[in-house]
């Protein structure tokens, strides 16, 4: 006997075990899932992610996932434009969103640079960022990219390139998460953290 | 902002989380991870699922999955079919044969008894099985179901419905896994594995 008792059942979980971090038993027990159902749910299961790659459109500006021409962000006016967060990618865009306190856009970089994947900058959305600051209309840059070997090349890269442009560029600050304990912070995040200490009335004011 | 920027991403994430096991915010990594894809191999993937579901077929002898109308193992003239098997799924036989150690054939029952989840023994392949049992070329059925409750309660409903026929009915070994400390092991299986105890010459065979 085969590993799979049907060719079909391979293909299924060959197919599920493609997606990153799904091992081939996880797979099976999905895929197993999924022949339980009605074949018009399966069908509407499948339809979901290629209708999804087929239609998906880029907003113009920054780069997020929108079914128009401008994302959600963009088209709000009350947004302001004078200040872009870089982010890697939608991920991100998702998490600042939901801590409720940026009203600024965002540029969606679409990755990090990283030699190692074979990701350079001309594969990532640097230059539209570069035209977009060159219009003068922005105050300030954010860079918020993961604290990383690749996120600080990234931020680099992107600082050199903004360089000739009369812009703020800032970084989102490093040090120990709200709520943690110090003696369980690593010791460049509690170095960084006291290198880069702030003002106790600036920390109130939150 | 709504929580995603795009109702194509939420229909592929609601599609994706819909799998047992697979939260949000991990389907929303699976779909960015399709996204990067090429729209082909998105196909392929999404193609995989609905053509299992509407091409499989089951072995018209034991409900295994199969390509053609006897499964693999039904098909094999070198197995004893005089011993059936009693499990509840693919993933079962799958873990059975991957012992190497039988030679017998199985009856998958397509699930256990659980009122919780309303199945009942209806829902199950039970009557075909009394049938292929009552045939008279069944010298034994082993049930090898779960060890839970449910296990146990559809363990006892087909040893009810079996006890007209003559054939020896047996289920596997319940005791402490080969490789475990005793002192670990939960009372329950502690206390089966002495009351079912074996002779030491037998344990020597294997």
């Amino acid at each position: 006997m085969d590993q799979y008792p049907s060719k079909l059942i391979e293909d299924a979980v060959n197919a599920m075990s493609s997606l990153p971090g799904v091992g081939k038993r996880t797979a099976l027990r999905l895929v197993l899932n999924l022949l339980k159902r009605e074949p018009g749910e399966v069908e509407n299961f499948a339809t979901a992610f290629t209708r999804m790659r087929n239609e998906i459109k880029y907003c113009t500006q920054c780069h997020n996932i929108a079914d128009v021409d401008l994302c959600a962000v963009c088209a709000d006016t009350r947004r302001d434009t004078t200040v872009i967060c870089v982010v890697e990618n939608l991920r991100d865009v998702m998490a600042i969103e939901n801590t409720l306190t940026y009203r600024g856009v965002y540029h969606l970089l679409g990755g990090i640079i990283s030699p190692m994947d074979g990701i350079g900058p001309a594969d990532l959305n640097i230059d539209s960022l570069v035209s977009r600051v060159g219009t003068g209309h922005v105050n300030e840059v954010i860079l918020a990219l993961s604290a990383t070997m690749e996120g600080d090349t990234t931020n680099f890269y992107i600082f050199k390139k903004l360089s000739g442009i009369d812009v703020k560029i800032t970084t989102i600050a490093r040090g120990v998460p709200v709520g943690d304990e110090l003696e369980y912070t690593d010791e460049v995040t509690l170095g960084r953290s006291i290198a880069n200490r702030i003002m106790y009335e600036n920390n109130l004011a939150r």
